[in-house]
C-alpha cells in the first residue's frame, strides 16, 4: 500500500509521440525494433592478417547487406599481425577483430531499417574460408 | 559406417601451437576467451543529440574500462539528430547509435585482455541519465 505506484508512463519505454515508421524501425514477426545485431565468430579462418583483403571484404559485406558505408577505419597490431577494422554505416556499423595466430575473428554487424545483416555471411565465408562459424542475433531497441 | 570420420583436428578450433596467454586471452571461472562484449540498450535517455557530449562520454567510458583509444569517428544524422559514434581501441571497440526522438541509444563495448567493460556503465549512466538499461554479455572467442 505504501510502495511507489508504477504508472503507465513509467512503464512505457518511449514517448507516446514516437512513430517507429518515421524512425525506420524494423518490423518482423509482429515486433518492432531499432535494428538487427549479429555477433559472428569465425574459427579456422584464413587471410586474417591481410589488411587490404580485410578492407575489401568489409566493403563487400556492407554492400551485400544493402547498407551505406560512411567510413572504414583499420588498424594493424604489430604483436600478432591482428587487424581491427570498423565500418561506420548510415545504418549503424560493422566491425572485425582478428587473431591470425589462432585463426579466429570476431565480427559484429549492426544494421537498421531494411538492411539484412545475414547477407554479409556468404561474403565473409568466401573471403576467410572459416572451418566453423558461430552466430548470435540480438534485436536491438525492441519496443514494448 | 560410410559417413565422414570427425577427427580430433577437425574438432579443435585452434592450432595446438596456440598460447592464449601470449595472445592476452581472458580467463574467468575456468574458461578462456578472447574478450568480453556487452550490448547495452539505454531507454528514457537524455543528451543523445549532443555530439560533443557523446564524444566526451565515449572517451571517458573507454578510459574507465582501462582501454586504449586509437580513434573516435562520429557522425550526425540530419533526419532525426541521431548520432553514430565508434571508438576503435587497441583492445577492440566501443560504439553508440542514438535515436533522440525516442530516448533510445544502442551501445556495444567489446574489450580484450584485462579491460573491464562494466566499468563503462557508471560513466554512461551519469552522462545520459537513462530511466532503463538492458545489458547482454557475450564471451567472444570462447576456447574449447
Amino acid at each position: 500500500m505504501g510502495g511507489p505506484v508504477m504508472t503507465a508512463t513509467a512503464l512505457n519505454l518511449v514517448p507516446t509521440s514516437f512513430d517507429p515508421d518515421t524512425s525506420h524501425f524494423c518490423s518482423q514477426d509482429g515486433v518492432r525494433f531499432a535494428g538487427r545485431h549479429l555477433l559472428v565468430d569465425l574459427w579456422h579462418a584464413t587471410r586474417l592478417d591481410d589488411l587490404a583483403h580485410v578492407e575489401e571484404t568489409l566493403t563487400l559485406a556492407v554492400a551485400a547487406c544493402g547498407a551505406t558505408l560512411l567510413r572504414i577505419d583499420l588498424h594493424r597490431f604489430t604483436e600478432n599481425n591482428g587487424i581491427s577494422g570498423v565500418a561506420v554505416l548510415a545504418e549503424s556499423h560493422m566491425s572485425i577483430h582478428t587473431w591470425p595466430e589462432c585463426g579466429y575473428a570476431a565480427l559484429d554487424i549492426f544494421v537498421c531499417g531494411n538492411c539484412d545483416p545475414y547477407k554479409a555471411l556468404p561474403v565473409l565465408k568466401a573471403a576467410f574460408r572459416p572451418g566453423n562459424i558461430q552466430i548470435a542475433e540480438h534485436k536491438r531497441g525492441l519496443l514494448p
